[in-house]
């Protein structure tokens, strides 16, 4: 699985760069410091944990953005499972390019990789169901759009980007429109009509207004039990529905009979620990 | 406490603003669907869950560079341990920029509160040594600054910025030079001389070397037992020490007792989970 | 009518910025030469021609980036049909940032108001149907959001905003995924669920297919006569209908009879004559 | 005709990447829904009108942009007279950079097409007299060295590119300057003495007074009739004369014969109309 | 004598932030360690030498820039002989704002007054002449705008701005047109009417041709004694003559009798030795 | 002797492209009326005095930025001491490139050489001492990196780079903290503790004062005579010591023998003048 390369082109290298400035706001003092300019070398990337990994791309395009003659052999693709010692990449090139890009490659390929494991876990438990698992808007600022490719490598899909290409109607502007009713009907007259319209109900009155008022899909939020049973069963064909609300790896399973089409969870990127990656044995090479 | 303002002015407002734009590549649509152009709202931010609040000034930011007339009162201050259904702040301002910005300035909270949390937690195991707790390089890309701060609102200090800023010879550095001697001549012969010389170490031979070479700290790397404890005896008096390799809030209590000046941990950035926050009760005000 | 005020900061301050920036890469050497620093004028803006008014905040906002002091009464609002002579705004404030902007804030508002009343104009030809006119993606790169806002203004809607928020799969996608059903299945697999899936067709056989692919909307591309009727016939109720290709002022009226969901039109963009706007009667005040 | 390689470098490069990242915020959905990554395609640009091509390395070098393994083989040149049918170029390379970057290579493409074929046309009024036809700063936001440049294809020249290059001092300044005596000698104590002064006039007493104060060029505003014809008497020799003032392709014959040195017009880049040329026949290659 | 406000909005802002970066990539850390957060204080802007002050505004802006609370009174404008010990402005505000501005708004202020203390005493020695002082291209990249700016605050008067806002034929444009005559020839046809031709020539024959293509203005470079006095004679009357090449403050008047238009001299810019300010008395206010 | 090219590639690069759209901010007007598109042409770079040549990394990549194609051939290295006439370089490529490139190329190159050429002079004071000669932050406002870097090809050292990463007390600090005592003490536990503590004192008394405190480094500040000599004898062995203030080229001696650790001065980046250097012979290549 690779990501776009258009995405990388136009937004990705930009991101790269401005990680290293931040670490590099002027030179890397201890590499210049004993490293003679020009000499070359080469180090191994190497897992130290177990999980998924996600954003080879991005590892390989830090180096490379710093030392146009890097050369980055990839042993591994996003979405392998990977082991403690597994040798993922090779990185040849000027060593104090690597020894200055080595930090930021591996705080982006650590991130990443770590929501693509937890993501991965958790969609584990939807399978063999039609249930789908979602992320959300809760990501890192900055960061979001190579956190949702981490998700899709885990095995999970993208909710909406951003506020400007979904309609999401939740409480507060449910309110400020004066009911359900009314939001539906003002998103429909306003939205670029290639969008759906996602309505998020607490109840199951609300609910039967997002139905009534022809929602494409209503977001059972933080409903539990006999509710949420009742809900899922009334909006059975009427609109798509997604269950949302501090869904976590360990509670996601509580979900699943419920036959609901989507599930979110805003842990897949806020809440997921790296997974530990190190560059290693770096050695002159000629 | 409060983050610098000239942190805020120069290096913070930008990263709002990306994010911002991130989330907001044009319009909230849903937004300026239900919310009329100039209408007045007032919300609160109330915290879900336990933990250690910072980032105050940053959520706050949020809010104003996207609506200079909007008003933040705090009812917390960054460094306060906030409690599930604390009232933290209170939103007033045009109420389409209140609905725009709220997961904007909830992303940059919740991250920030997550790292003062975690290292709370971890501080308070140092309490009454002479120990401190410091954070690395191992951050989220472009969010550094933020972290860092977050870092000392939480109790913790500060290791060096980046790579520009202090020296930290590794193993790879002692490869290249051929040598800890070596390398810390060239250090120091290198180096603006304001900056002190570290050279991580993994075991008694090496340390004994960077002793000789004059480090002026001296970073214990993934040292266990005896071996660790005689690295502490003999660098006693003659360099600062510094424990360091996956130092977690889980394990720092096995290294209180040793009497080191300074124990690094990378999980206080890059695996501190959010703190749960949320901004409620939007209301029409006139 | 407004347009949005966090989309005005976010984005169109940064395009006013620029623009300026183009006009005025070092001074105006002609307004320094003659007013002196800290006069103080105020000027009108004049309709110079029949037509409906865009951009008054963005030609308002031009003189307040520039001049902080700048003061701008609007006469007239966005929408407002405006006739040869008329008083739009005033202008008050430092004369030589009056002078230094004028170019730049008309040449955005005699552009934005000339796509407006184009627009209206063809909107009108709408007007007691329930097709709705719709803008496309040929509109100037850089100023596509100032130029769909002025469409709004001018009585039509926006199609998608850019190629990430909207899935419109063209002969081209057609042929890569080997097929309409193909193509479709493909994209409701990729693309974030909040996307409506939309196909062109060039034939009947083609419209079937993408009926059967479950197609929500159909772009029916450059069909005429009975083809299209046809077409027409057989998509209602299975799917939305949209016309395209080369739809302007003069031919919009021949596909108004046919009743179909949407008629969308380049032309509203890319070929609207600007509407002549000045500003006149700079006199100096106290 | 070849744009000037170092302005595509220092200027244009940033213009497009800006436009694609517009039109590309995230991904192409559409694209990489149904093309796999590395495909590659061939595709030709087809011109679907006739009128005079202009911007073809704008063109080219968007695919370049996005995807460094393009090739852009030109079958036409900037300036060249084009019909419905032509081939002007081919384009291979990545299916999805191709799909990607076409909407905004095309539209960089027919306006500056438009601006040429426009400006052709009237320069061919203007044929075999001495009389040379100059554009104004009446130009898109942001675009004005595109349009610049499409008028020189065209066959017209350029006024002053902004406010800093040149000297133009309107009724505005005069009012300032109390009197056109004083304005044009302050702006020649003012201006760096490489600047011409130009002087616009709106009647013969208002020549007399600028001829008499020296100025390099008249421009006769909207003047019409006797008083025109007497005023480029008046200034023969004296000062090179400029008609200028809703100058447009139908009314520009009238001013032929009154032997002026230059005809300037708005018209030439803020009323050109598109000339509509499109990307066809996409096909994977090996 | 003021700077435009709209140059310093539109420009100098950038410059001075961009700077205020490069000496505060994180914090200022020894203002931050002693001051509080909030303290407000008072300074003395100090001259430290004899010379003419010029910058005041980017001094006073550089304060307000990172603290929109700061107060600066000036007492002194640009162009005004200051001596040793005056008091030029006082600066009241944020307290760590005021020391983390401090160098980077005397680095620029000193650097300026240079420069116009430098032209100020060439300028001198052309008083009761008509020949006018001008600099050159040769400033210090990306702070050319404020140090031609300073220039004027000394006495001289601009050259032109850049590349493309004047035409100067050299040797080495000559040689590739073949000729003077070829190359005014070209140039005349290609660039903007509004611009002036300017050759370069270092011979009384180049000097000859120079005058017969009709250049506007000739630069004498680098000629001494007879030549160039019979250079002056014959161009007297024909165009506006500009002496050139290695003039300083030193060699200047070895020029003057010859009564030229115009001497340049790049060493105003690139030689003028700084003048000494400081930023005196810092105490808190309450 | 190069420099960095991490450095040259993250943040030299971005200089380079700015003083380049500094000086064309369309085009070059001369060189595009004489010179053909894709002529080529070879030039010399010649050295028009003595002195120590720095930049010519900087130098080359000025052509190559704007000309990929530009191959510069040096014959000569950043250190060394060239003389009038001495062939620096080779420039092969596009001929309007060149023309372009040049001023901007050669601005950088003759202000690094001349700082270069000015520290080597007071460098070369110092030799046989074990003083060392230092820079200050009094650099020119976003030429820091290069300047700092041309004083240690002079054979300087770098004091601290920015606010950030070096911390120094100062007169103001210490009233700001109620005494230097209080000072270092807040300076230490707020800073990295990667930084050394610099105290800057102008009498015995406050030297003690820094002594006693635990300074690593002191600073003394413009003392003169037997004060500066016993500050010497006091310091010896408790902190490092540097002698700061209006220390130049010609009052440098005066220190040697008092045998202090460093020996700051401002004027090494302040005040060097530029050294003279000149592309010339530019001539056509096949």
């Amino acid at each position: 699985m690779n990501a776009s390369k258009v995405t990388q082109t136009l937004h990705w290298d930009e991101l790269i760069l401005a990680a290293l400035r931040e670490d590099i706001p002027w030179e890397d003092v201890s590499a210049n410091a004993v490293v003679a300019e020009g000499a070359r070398g080469h180090a191994d990337l190497i897992a130290k944990a177990e999980g998924v990994v996600a954003g080879l791309g991005v590892f390989a395009r830090t180096f490379s953005l710093l030392d146009a003659g890097a050369q980055v052999t990839l042993h591994a693709a996003d979405g392998d499972e990977v082991h403690k010692g597994d040798l993922l990449a090779e990185v040849t090139g000027d060593m104090r390019a690597i020894l200055s890009a080595e930090r930021t490659a591996l705080n982006f390929l650590q991130r990443m990789s770590g929501i693509a494991t937890y993501t991965r876990a958790a969609a584990k438990l939807l399978e063999g169901t039609k249930t789908v698992l979602l992320d959300t808007r809760k990501t890192t600022p900055l960061l979001r759009s190579m956190e949702k490719y981490a998700v899709t490598v885990g095995g999970g899909c993208n909710h909406r980007f951003n506020l400007s290409d979904g309609v999401l109607l939740k409480d507060n502007h449910i309110g400020a429109a004066g009911g359900i009713k009314n939001a539906v009907e003002r998103a429909r007259a306003y939205a670029p009509f290639v969008r759906k319209i996602e309505v998020e109900v607490e109840s199951v009155e609300e609910l039967k207004e997002a139905l009534d008022a022809g929602a494409d899909i209503v977001m059972l939020d933080n409903m539990k039990g006999e509710a949420l049973e009742e809900a899922v069963r009334l909006a059975k064909g009427r609109a798509k529905t997604e269950i949302s609300g501090n869904v976590t790896r360990e509670n996601l399973a509580t979900y699943v009979r419920l036959g609901v089409d989507y599930i979110s969870s805003g842990a897949l990127t806020h809440s997921a620990p790296i997974l530990d990656v190190s560059l290693k044995h770096l050695a002159p090479v000629d």
